[in-house]
Parts: C-alpha cells; sequence; structure tokens
C-alpha cells in the first residue's frame, strides 16, 4: 500500500519577525480607519517569523506581473531541486522510479508546468506524469497527497512524488487595503516542501482512505481576483469559522473507515491560522496539543499555504513519537471552501523491500 | 472497466471564416516583413471557419487582463454548464453519481477553480473530488481522459466527468506580432467539450492503458509567458516537426499492450495543426482517412486546444462506423512537449449495468 514518506522542506533565507510584520503595517497603514484591527489580527495569529526568498523591501515594491513572473520562475528552478533530491533520498528512490510527479503552487504559473522543466533537468523518466495543479490553493497540499495515493492505488507498482513551492510574497498587493489583506500580508510565508509516496516499502504515513469535501456556496470566502497586477487574495472574515462545519465531515470520513476522528494518534493539519487549530480543537475534542506539528509550522514559517501539511508532517517525522500502527488523520482546507483530508497507519518499512 | 462516454461539444455563435481571418491579417499586418509567409501559414492550416465566444472586433480590442479574466469567468460560467448537463445525459447518469470532476482549461484562470462552482449550481456531491488543471495547455485533453482512467482503475465503482474548455480567442495579444502568433491568430477557436468516464457500463472506448511522453528539452517549444496582459503563447516553428519523435513513443506504447499503433481500427488525434496530422500519418504509415475525425475539427473549429480530442471522439460516435472489439489510439499533444496517449477498445454496453 502506498506509504507517504519523510518530507524535505526548505524555507529561504530572508526573515520577517513579527514585530518587524507590526512595525511594518504601523507604518505603512498607520492611517488605516481599521489598523488597530488589523494589528490585533496580526498579533494574534501566533506568527513569530516568515521567510521570504527576497529582502523585505522587493517584496514590498510590486515590479508588475511580467516581473513577478520571472522572479517566480527563476526561484523555483533555483530551489525546487534540492528539495525534491532531499525527498527522494529520504524515500530511497531514484528520480527514474518515479512514476507520476504532482506540482502544486498556486503562486506562481508557467506553462509547461514546472514538472517539465524536472524531468528535464533532473533525470526523471520522459515517461513520467506530469500533474501539476494551480487552482486549490492551500488545499492543494492535500489534494497533492490524495491523487498520489489514488494513482498508486491505481497502480499498486508506481511511486508519486509531490512538490508543494510557495512564494506567497510574490502575492503581496500594495494597493489591498481591506483588513483581510492587512491580516494575509501579516500571515503567509514562502516554503517548499517535497515528498514521495512510494507504492510499496517506505516507513511514514500508509495512506489508507482519503475524501474531499466542498462547503457549500462559500466559493467566495478565499479567492483570487486575477488581474494585470497578478494574483490578488481575497480573504472573507467567515473563513475562521468554517471548522464547524468541517469537523463533522472529517468524523464522518473517519466513521467510513470504523476509526473515530477524536481518537487518533496523529494529526497533520493545515495551518490556515491559528483560529483554525484551536476550533478544530474544541470541535473534535482533541488536545490543543494534538495539533503541535501544525502550530509549530505556523509559528515558524506562518501559513506556506499548500506546504503546510508535509512540513507538518516533518516535524513529526523529527519528533519521532510515532508507533507502528498510530492511526493518524490528515486534512488541508483551501479555496471552495475545500477539505482536502485522508487518514492512514504508521508504518516502518524496509525501504529495500519496495 | 472505465468507459469514455460520448462527449458532448459546444462551440459558441460567433463565426469567423478563414477568408475572414486572411483579410483581418493582410488588414492588421500589411507591412509586416514576413506577412506573405504568415498568409501562407494561416491559408494551409486547413482551418474553414472558427467559433468565438464574442464578436470579432470585441477578441481584436484588448480590454485588459482584469476584463478578460472577468469575461472567462462569466462565459464558461454561461456556457459549460449545458455541455456539462449533455454529457451526464449521454451516459445516462446523474451529477449525484460523479465522484471526480477533472476541469481542464489554459485559457482563463480562476480560483476557486469552476469545480467548485459546478458542484455547487449543478447538484454534484460535496464529496466530489476536484481536479482542475491550467498549466498542460492542448496536452489537457489527453491527461484529463488519463487521469479519470487512473481514478477509475483506483476506485472500479467510481464514475469521472471530464471538461474541457477553451476559449483561446482571450489569449488573443495584438501586439505579438512574431510569425507564430500571427499563425496562432489564425489557428486556435473556442470550444467547450465534456465527457462521462464510467466505471462501469456505457458505450465507448473502453480505457485499458495509458502513459505519458515528454519530448527532451522541448520546454520553450509551445510557452505562455505570463504577463500584466494576461497569457502569451509562444509557437516555436519546430513544433510541426514533432511527430517524427513521437511515433515512435505511440508504436512503443501499443506494443506494450501487444497491439500494433499502425493498425489501429481508430484514431482520435490532437488536431494541432495540418502537419501534425500528416506527419503522423506518414511517420505511424496508417491512411491520412485513418485522422479524419481530427481533420473535420481542425477545419470546422480550429484548434480548440484540449477540447479537440473529445470533439474529434464526439464525430467518431455520430458516424457510428465503431463496432464492438475496435482497438483505438487517442493522443493529445502539448506544451513540454508533452503527449497524452490512451489506449482502449470500443465497447456497446448497456449503461443500465452501472
Amino acid at each position: 500500500m502506498a506509504v507517504l514518506c519523510k518530507p524535505a522542506i526548505a524555507v529561504p533565507e530572508y526573515v520577517i519577525t513579527n514585530e518587524e510584520t507590526l512595525e511594518l503595517a504601523r507604518r505603512l497603514h498607520g492611517d488605516h480607519p481599521q489598523i488597530n484591527l488589523a494589528l490585533r489580527l496580526i498579533e494574534n495569529t501566533g506568527v513569530q517569523k516568515r521567510h521570504l526568498i527576497q529582502p523585505i523591501d522587493k517584496v514590498l515594491r510590486h515590479p508588475g506581473f511580467d516581473a513577478r513572473s520571472a522572479v517566480y520562475d527563476a526561484q523555483s528552478k533555483a530551489r525546487v531541486p534540492a528539495v525534491v533530491r532531499q525527498a527522494l533520498d529520504q524515500a530511497e528512490l531514484e528520480p527514474q522510479q518515479i512514476d507520476l510527479i504532482v506540482y502544486v503552487s498556486c503562486t506562481g504559473f508557467m506553462m509547461p508546468p514546472m514538472t517539465s522543466w524536472l524531468i528535464n533537468k533532473m533525470g526523471f523518466r520522459q515517461e513520467t506524469r506530469q500533474l501539476p495543479i494551480a487552482q486549490l490553493g492551500c488545499a492543494a497540499g492535500g489534494a497533492a497527497v490524495n491523487r498520489a495515493h489514488d494513482f498508486c492505488q491505481a497502480y499498486p507498482d508506481a511511486n508519486a512524488l509531490i512538490i508543494a513551492c510557495e512564494f506567497c510574497s510574490l502575492c503581496y498587493q500594495p494597493t489591498d487595503l481591506d483588513v483581510g489583506s492587512l491580516l494575509s500580508n501579516g500571515l503567509f510565508g514562502d516554503g517548499i516542501a517535497a515528498a514521495v509516496v512510494r507504492g510499496s516499502g517506505g516507513t511514514g504515513m500508509q495512506l489508507e482512505r482519503n475524501g474531499s469535501y466542498l462547503i457549500p456556496d462559500t466559493e467566495d470566502w478565499i479567492s483570487y481576483a486575477v488581474r494585470s497586477t497578478g494574483f490578488h487574495f481575497q480573504l472573507d472574515k467567515r473563513v475562521p469559522g468554517t471548522m464547524e462545519p468541517l469537523a463533522p465531515v472529517l468524523c464522518a470520513l473517519a466513521d467510513e473507515h470504523q476509526w473515530n476522528a477524536s481518537k487518533m494518534d496523529f494529526y497533520v493539519i493545515h495551518a490556515g491560522g491559528p483560529r483554525i487549530l484551536d476550533d478544530l480543537s474544541y470541535f473534535l475534542d482533541v488536545p490543543s496539543e494534538a495539533f503541535r506539528f501544525s502550530r509549530a509550522t505556523l509559528t515558524e514559517y506562518g501559513n506556506i499555504a499548500s506546504a503546510v501539511v508535509l512540513d507538518a508532517l516533518s516535524r513529526m517525522f523529527d519528533e519521532a513519537s510515532a508507533l507502528d500502527g498510530h492511526r493518524g488523520l490528515m486534512a488541508g482546507f483551501g479555496p471552495g471552501i475545500t477539505a482536502e483530508m485522508s487518514l492512514g497507519t504508521w508504518v516502518s518499512g524496509s525501504e529495500a523491500e519496495g
């Protein structure tokens, strides 16, 4: 069965602390009628620092969508291969053994997709399937895991590589001044994650069941306006309240598997913001501590979009607390409002088996 | 086994003939140093007419990327549901019976994707998996069929809906004056296609094996420049020559299936342009007549990108010449340069079986 192996993670070298973010918000938006609300929301994110692909003064100057697209292209090509290499090493596989590459990223757009460039540059087989997904936002991390799982379900000998590359700072829009935008400017960070889903063998989360759920009529709660200045992220204030309707959905998926979503041994949850984690802990009736991996991602990197779930899972590997047979739940949330959920069991296999 | 049922097709109401296109090219680019080459290339496409979502004078005036994105949003929402409804009817399924929606489109970008809107508006289950693909260009039609096939392979009781919505006229860029752009302006058309892949039952192409292939180091042969004016399509003059390296790839896939790519009973080929069809016929050593469905698509609609393969398949259904057990090959080509290929057998099942 398919096993999601240890993710590799990279965050870029330019760091901004939450204090610096708050100071910046005060300086840039001191006369904003809702500045105090925005500052309070940013303080409450629990983010301590974020990592950016460029120094903050460059991030703040929008050079136009042409230039931003060029930066995305150059930065992803400069930064993704090392993360992929590490993910392959951790799964003890070579590029030639990968049958599908799922590349998810909502913060830059390329055609052909990065998958083509990676195949050419990193020695993947020309027959490798390419699945680029740009339109699922933060839910795409979960979707990548789930589509890779489906693929290995269809072809049990296959291995899939998933990559989440998010440069949220390239979507900073200086002219967007609503409170949702000011909060987003203090919440999102840049990061890259990659992981292999092995068809057999491997140590990690053995994927057993996945599901998707769209909350009815919430399409405009998280969305992009696609404009000449690029992607404009639009965040509705109702988003933090979405765990109340989604907790029963997670429970229903676990029920189908004869599991109990409130009694899992581990949780890997998209840390969209602090209230997502607080509310889900409340509505699932699990201790806040159960989401410690996700909270650490949020604290140290901010919301790195589709890369969050892989980063949180990587922290769980580092803690080395999972035991064979432990049951876990992974969930990503994003535009739609869509939840991409997965259930799996911890296994520590011999990589050589595969 | 998964069966690709009869596609539904819609082309919009504004028609431009090839004579009108040539006249327009002469009028707009009379002083272009390579106008005669461009006119000859457009004449040689074999396109007789194309269908557009807006009158040609509106197409020619670029209103900015903001406005174009709004047009894509409105037009896709206005036009896609009826095509989806027809595809479901032709497969004798209701929206509630669909487990996965694959939506492919490279000519407009939305987040959340159209899949979310369709689920909300057309009565699909909230649990329906969403797979939007924007970055595979013309190859995405084949990719959609293949990923739907994979999904039904993983979950044999599942049904998938695939949708290709291409408004190529929204990527017209009046400032792009290279010969490749002038040719593209005379080649691409607008169109929408949808089809159901039934996990069991159904009449159509039973999907048995699929494959993907990336021609090494051809990433920049078909590409988008992503700019403040939107997507700029960039076509290299080497593209029409790609069937020479791809014909052996089609043969190899057929060989794996103990079939002979030169002796199939039917072919559903992406009609990127006339030379694609001519060359593939030559290199596969099959009569030109074998590609009559694709050629009819090109003649009547132009290159409608990812929708071509579904339109060609629809014409094959209309001809009603396929017999049970007939073996067929489907292939889409697009940026990468990527080929998405599929092998299948014609079956006429009772829809009630599923």
